[in-house]
C-alpha cells in the first residue's frame, strides 16, 4: 500500500484485521515515520498482523521500481495522491505488479479529472496479464457497485441514476477539508457537469443545487458537481438518460470556500516567493503553488476525527424499468458514524467509507474474484461478493425500493 | 525618501510638484526598479526635479548608514515598512540625519503597535540636535494637526474626540487592503482600545460599531479600532475624557477577514515548508509567515487605482468648552476622490491621502516651521502653516460648527 494519510489508515486497520485473506503487508509513503505511526496503532488496538514499512516518492517511477523489486507486491494499493496514479501503474507494469486505486488521474497543473489517461494503459495492463482496478473507495467505488448491483437483481434498465453524498457531521472547527484540501478544493472549485441524452452539460461550479432529503439526517441543500464515476457508468450502462453527482455542502462551508478562491488562495499555478531558509543560511526563491500553501495551515483532515459528530450518507437513487417491465424507484445507501468510525481507526467517517472499499476491492483481487488482465473500473466487476463484504466490514447498506427519489 | 510602495509614489509625485521646496531628492528602496519607475512617472507626467534612485535594505543599519553618508541627506522621509522605524532612526542618528514618519514602529512578530519604542529615542536626537516627527500621514497625522488646530482655535478644554475614517470608495475587487495587506491585517485584527476617563479600556476585535454619516456618503458602519494617534493626543491634550478611533469596513470586507483569519493565513508565525526552488536545482525548506504570503497572492494596492471610484472621508470629531466658556461641537474633515488622486498621481486615494501629509511635513520641516531637537508626535507642533498647504496640496478640509456629532 502506498500512502499514509486517513483513507490509507483506516485500509490498513481493515487490511489488519483481515489477516487471513491478507498475509504479507507493506506500507510505504514518503514520509517512513508516518507508516511506522499506523502500524504502532494497529498494534496498540490489538491486531497483530506483521507490517513492513518503506520510504518512496511516488513521483519517482525508479524509486518505485526498486520497492517493488524489492518486496515483490502482487497487488499495489495506491492511496497517494491522484497525481501519482500514471507513475504507479508505470511502476506496477514494469514490476508485474497489479494495481489498486480509489481516485482517478488529476494532472498537477490543471483542476481537471478524467478517466482517459488511465484507460489508456488498457492494452498494456491486459497484454501484462495484470488486473488493475480503478476508482475502489465509496465514491467512486461503492456508488459504482452499488449500481453495478441494481443493474444486476433490480433492473432490465437504469434510465436515470442521481448518486448522492451528504456529510452532516460536525468536527467544530471553523473551516477544515474532510480529506486532502487541495484535492477537496480542486474538485469543488471546477465547473459542474452531468449526462444527459447522450451528452455532457456543463453548469458554472455550484450553479446548480436542491434540498434533498438523507436518511435519519433530513433535509440538507446539495449541489451538483462533476465526479468521475459517472464518465465510466454512463459508458457500462448505456440505457442510462441522465447521470448526476449531488453532494451537500453548508453556508459556512461554501463562504469559506468563495473568500479562498477570491484572495486567489485557491490558486493551482506558481508563485515565486523569496523566503528565509529554515536553516537559517539566509533566504531563497522559491516557487509555492498558494492551493498547497494553504494545505499547510488548515487542519490536518486525519486529526479532524476526535470530535466529529454525525453522519454521512451516501447512495444512490435509480429509476428504470424493473424486471416485471414497469418502471421502478430504488434508493441504496449507507450511513456511517463518524464517531464509530473513530473509535474502531481513528479517523473520521470520510476517511472511512473510502478506505473500507479500498481493503474490500484488494481483498476481492486476492481471493481470486476480481481477477481478469486489463484496467478496469470496479462496475465491471461481480458485485455480490463485494456488497457481501460492505456489510460485514462496517459499512452496511439500505435499500428503499419504489420510495419518492426528490429527483 | 524611503519606500517606494504607493504612498512613497504620492509623496514623490508631491515633492516634485513643490521643487521650490525640495531641491534635492533621492528615492531609495529595496528594489532600485521601483524607484526607477516611479521617477519616470514623475517625468512623464511633466515634472522636472532631478530624482536620484538607489538600492537599499531598510532592515539593514550599515547598509542605510552607507547610503545617508554618500547621499547626506537633511531630512530622511520613512516610507518603509512599520517593522523597519528603528533601522532608520539608528542610521540617521550615527549620520546626522532628521528623520520624518508616517507610521509607528510595530515588533515584526506580535501585531502591536504603540510609540514607547520611538519615544525612547528622545534624548538621542533632542541630544544630537535632531529633529524627528513622528505619524505624518492622514490617520495618524492630519488628524492629530486637526485636534491640534481645534485645541489652538476653538476650544479651551477638549473633552471629547472621535477620528472617524470612512473609505467609501468601491475598487471593483472581490477582496483587496487599500495599504500593505500585512499591515491592513495586523491592524484589523488586533483587540480595539480606547481611552476613557484616565485608562485604556479594551474591546474584543471590531467587537464595537455602529453606523455613523459622512458627509457627502451617508451612513456606513462604523467599528472602534486601536489607533496611534490616540495615544499620544490623550497625552498632549489631558483634558480629553474619551478618545476613539472608528473605521468603515463593508459586510464584504469583514467576511473575507473572517475566512482569511478561520483559515490561518493571519498568522504572523513562522510556518516551515518545503518548496521546489524558483532555479530548478530542488527543493528547500524555507519559513514562511502566512499572512505575508497571502500578500503575494492578493491584489497589489497600487495596481487598485485604475477603476476605483468614490471617496474617503477622514475627520475628527470634537465635543468641548469653547473660547466662549460654553460646551461647542466641531467636525473637522477631508473627504478625496480615488478617482481625482489617480489621475494626479497614479495612487488611489488611501494611498494619497498618506503621502501628501508625509511631503507637506516635509516641508514644514525644510522650511524650517517645524525644526526642534528631540522626538515628536506632529500635534507638537504649529498646525497652522501645514493646515494652509492641505488646501493648497490637494487634501482640502471643511468644519461643522456645533453640527450633531452622533457620538
Amino acid at each position: 500500500m502506498i500512502g499514509a494519510g486517513g483513507v490509507a489508515t483506516v485500509a490498513a486497520f481493515k487490511i489488519a484485521q483481515n489477516a487471513d485473506v491478507f498475509t504479507e503487508f507493506m506500507i510505504a509513503s514518503r514520509r517512513k515515520a508516518k507508516c511506522d505511526k499506523i502500524v504502532e496503532d494497529i498494534h496498540k488496538a490489538g491486531l497483530k498482523l506483521d507490517i513492513k514499512t518503506a520510504q518512496v516518492d511516488a513521483d519517482d517511477v525508479e524509486q518505485l521500481k526498486a520497492l517493488f523489486n524489492d518486496f515483490k507486491p502482487e497487488l499495489v494499493i495506491n492511496l497517494a495522491l491522484p497525481y501519482q496514479d500514471l507513475t504507479i501503474m508505470d511502476a506496477c507494469l514494469a514490476c508485474g505488479c497489479n494495481y489498486l486505486d480509489t481516485a482517478n488521474y488529476e494532472p498537477k497543473d490543471e483542476a481537471h479529472f478524467e478517466y482517459s489517461w488511465q484507460w489508456a494503459y488498457r492494452d498494456r495492463f491486459r497484454e501484462a496479464g495484470l488486473t488493475a482496478i480503478l476508482g475502489c473507495g465509496f465514491d467512486p467505488g461503492v456508488t459504482s457497485i452499488y449500481t453495478a448491483y441494481a443493474a444486476k437483481h433490480h433492473f432490465k434498465e437504469i434510465q436515470y441514476l442521481d448518486i448522492v453524498d451528504c456529510n452532516a457531521g460536525d468536527h467544530h472547527k471553523a473551516f477544515a477539508t474532510n480529506f486532502n484540501p487541495e484535492i477537496n478544493i480542486r474538485e469543488i472549485t471546477q465547473k459542474g457537469l452531468y449526462w444527459e441524452n447522450g451528452q455532457w452539460v456543463e453548469t458554472e461550479p455550484l450553479e446548480i443545487h436542491k434540498d434533498l432529503n438523507y436518511p435519519n439526517i433530513g433535509p440538507r441543500d446539495s449541489y451538483l458537481l462533476h465526479h468521475e464515476e459517472i464518465e465510466s457508468l454512463v459508458i457500462n450502462y448505456p440505457t442510462i438518460k441522465r447521470a448526476r453527482f449531488w453532494m451537500t455542502f453548508g453556508q459556512q462551508y461554501l463562504k469559506h470556500l468563495e473568500v479562498i478562491q477570491n484572495i486567489g488562495m485557491s490558486r493551482i499555478d506558481e508563485v515565486e516567493y523569496e523566503a528565509p531558509l529554515a536553516d537559517g543560511t539566509g533566504t531563497a526563491k522559491v516557487k509555492i503553488v498558494p492551493l498547497q500553501f494553504l494545505k499547510a495551515v488548515l487542519p490536518n483532515p486525519q486529526d479532524l476525527g476526535e470530535n466529529y459528530e454525525g453522519e454521512t450518507s451516501i447512495g444512490c437513487r435509480i429509476r428504470g424499468i424493473g424486471n416485471d417491465g414497469k418502471e421502478h424507484t430504488y434508493y441504496i445507501y449507507n450511513n456511517c458514524s463518524h464517531r464509530a468510525a473513530y473509535e474502531e481507526t481513528g479517523m473520521q467517517g470520510v476517511s472511512y467509507t473510502t478506505g473500507v472499499p479500498a481493503m474490500i476491492g484488494a481483498m476481492m483481487f486476492c481471493k481470486g474474484l476480481w481477477k481478469k488482465p486489463g484496467v478496469f473500473n470496479v462496475e465491471e466487476f461481480d458485485p455480490d461478493p463485494f456488497m457481501e463484504q460492505l456489510n460485514k466490514q462496517g459499512l452496511p447498506w439500505h435499500e428503499i425500493h419504489d420510495g419518492d427519489l426528490e429527483l
